[in-house]
């Protein structure tokens, strides 16, 4: 039995397998074949914060799957308050198939693993996003032929806070050897422990991964430029501090003229106009962002039709 | 793709159409029989008011017709607060094969319908609740033998506020052409854009549509007697006003001797005895209020496979 | 047609039944096999009360058996507020084939089964929990190997609360025959009425129910020891008190050395270590704990299937 809590305990491979059988499955939904992978398999979905795409996509593709979610928000079931997690690990993991957490802490999300007879899944940490960055590799794939056997021809480049996208960002192309410039501004770089392992993994992966503190810098010559909200849930009392602090990384129009002709804008969304990205350049690479959206339901799919093989 | 926001897109043989349809389902789901109509359909629910009868009867109805519902409130999900409207739209319906919205403005509604690549049903906004005039429909037909042949048989009396129950039916009398009177106290009178529309629909129908500031006048001779609360959600801080603004409007035995001796009265839930009807009044209909409930369920179903055809 | 309001309506033949039921859909269950005994069913499942166990396994269980639940929180329906609770019964149960209720008194809970066209559960009321109950009696039957020819053999102890827990230990004891040891400090004793009916049901079957005040008396020779929280939802104000006047009731490894050797223990859950369970005795008996929980799923899809039948 595997879980999927981060990038981190998985294989090139083994991420190689999950999208492939994602884009299977995406092409089985687009022709309207819906194959019951998962027949009678019951997916608890926890979610500490709410979140429209994470919670749309995994229930209607468990559904599509031939499965049920079931929605538990934080006011159905309190996690560690009332009840230990062990304890609630261990009861929702015998009366479920598959579990997806979306919460604050990492180590809420391996304490419940820990004591869970079922695979866990993470639908959003304060550290990590990889249900995230599997459906962003999928929209790379169709938008701009990434491929897993070459994947020094990719230049993706985040800009913006170092929060659990930029995480998410660094790990992957150390494992799968892309290259990856990442721009933030000072005092909100991407985690020590992430940043080590991200370089870690690229010295065997060939992985060039950069960081830099000039947005202009980072997007020169990319194939894809991505960023994130400035001010994630909980870190509203920064908002004016951080405003300030982002000056000059909004994506707009200008910036995009730095990076490949042809490159595409990605954003996990919901995005703020005129904080992190300009109306223009939203709206201008639209397609792409709202199939990167799309590719939320499918990458997941793959992941839980992978995890319960 | 057609949407469902409100009967003024809608003509007289589309209706017809769909209360054809939701009666053979229903006939089919009372004898027990289960067509799998749609099939690896997920619906979204939006409510952005919370709602007993919308939510049931759309959840159980998709359920019935081998779908799925996904229940968003509003504490899941804030459209156009954090994102615009526009945005939501255009991942959920990358996501998911049909929307219902329960809102508050029409506009919102309308905005989402504009962005959405699905079929978008109104469950209810503050002008006019059409999701619930099927059902009626349908318990007129069954308790009053209701002819879409002749119209001009059946007299409707709606007694009470000019709001979206009022508006509601204003449309539907001018579009099928069946009779209708509506009593409301002076100053809470149907909003005029409708009151217009409703008449222009009328003359090319031959209904009759007369609007009274006096419930004795609306009642006589009807087929059918409805209301609605007084007080809709968020108007609580009118109450008091309300309520001595509405004296004489009760619904309650001695108003119903004006209509004919065989009329039924409807109500549309939930009813506040004492008020806008009389606990005599509605325990002795307490059949047809219960009917007109229960075909919420069915209308909805025909009306989402008629979308879906 | 069938309630499932308390064991007060239940014959000992019929609890066996449910029982086999449980059983044999459990085994089904953990040989992958999933027939839709209820297929087309839809259950609302009405929550005034959040809690993970009966959340999650009414919701699995249904689905497992081929229908759908509809999870209704107190802030998506308004029982009894807004809208009398027969109204609320009368338009559910038309929408829907099973209703599930998670509420505070039990009159409430009588109150929309007097007004249901289709069969009612408790899902925990102030006064009792059956359905809790059913699991536990499973867990009893496969740790203890009860039988329902010699109840007899059977000693349950319990030791805290004279709760809704207590209460139904109460009455099960007497209508099957086992023994049941019940110690409260005093001022926690069970009701009174449902003492009486307690003795009375054991005139019949043989059961010796014995109340105490001094849980050591209580836990002697005991084949199953069990209790409770001594604090429940919306007792939160009482806790400093109660924690007092509990003193001597947690259940440790000191009490535990009283009950027989091979004795198991038994919590509904959630437990609070340091007050009605020691960590130690917690974790000693975890797998019969979490397989208790765990039979929540398979005793209520017995309970469905048996009432629809």
């Amino acid at each position: 039995m595997r879980h999927f809590l981060w990038f981190i305990d998985y294989k090139k491979e083994e991420i190689e397998e999950i999208i492939k059988l994602a884009f299977q499955i995406k092409k089985e939904t687009k022709a309207k074949i819906f194959k019951p992978y998962l027949k009678n398999t019951q997916l608890a979905m926890i979610f500490e914060k709410s979140s429209t795409r994470t919670r749309v996509s995994f229930e209607a593709g468990i559904n599509q799957l031939g499965g049920n979610g079931l929605f538990l928000s934080s006011r159905d079931i309190q996690l560690g308050r009332g009840e230990p997690i062990k304890d609630t690990a261990r009861v929702i993991s015998r009366m479920v198939d598959l579990v997806m957490i979306r919460t604050f802490g990492q180590e809420r999300l391996s304490e419940f693993a820990k004591y869970s007879r079922v695979p866990v899944i993470n639908g959003l940490t304060d550290l990590c996003h990889p249900v995230q960055l599997l459906a962003d590799l999928m929209t790379v794939i169709e938008f701009k032929k990434f491929d897993f056997r070459s994947p020094e021809k990719t230049l993706v480049s985040y800009v913006g806070d170092g929060n659990n996208m930029a995480h998410s960002w660094a790990i992957l192309a150390g494992i799968l050897g892309f290259n990856l410039n990442i721009a933030t501004p000072k005092g909100y770089e991407v985690d020590n422990f992430i940043k080590n392992k991200a370089l870690e993994f690229a010295k065997v992966s060939g992985a060039l991964i950069n960081f830099y503190n000039d947005p202009k810098l980072a997007v020169k010559n990319a194939d894809v430029v991505t960023t994130d909200t400035w001010v994630s849930m909980g870190q509203e009392q920064q908002k004016e501090k951080r405003i300030k602090d982002f000056k000059g990384y909004e994506v707009n129009n200008k910036l995009m003229t730095m990076a490949k002709k042809d490159a595409i804008f990605l954003h996990c969304l919901p995005a703020y106009r005129g904080y992190e990205v300009s109306e223009e350049v939203f709206e201008k690479y639209e397609e792409a962002i709202f199939a990167e959206a799309e590719n939320r339901l499918h990458a997941q799919k793959g992941l839980m039709v992978w995890l319960k093989k």
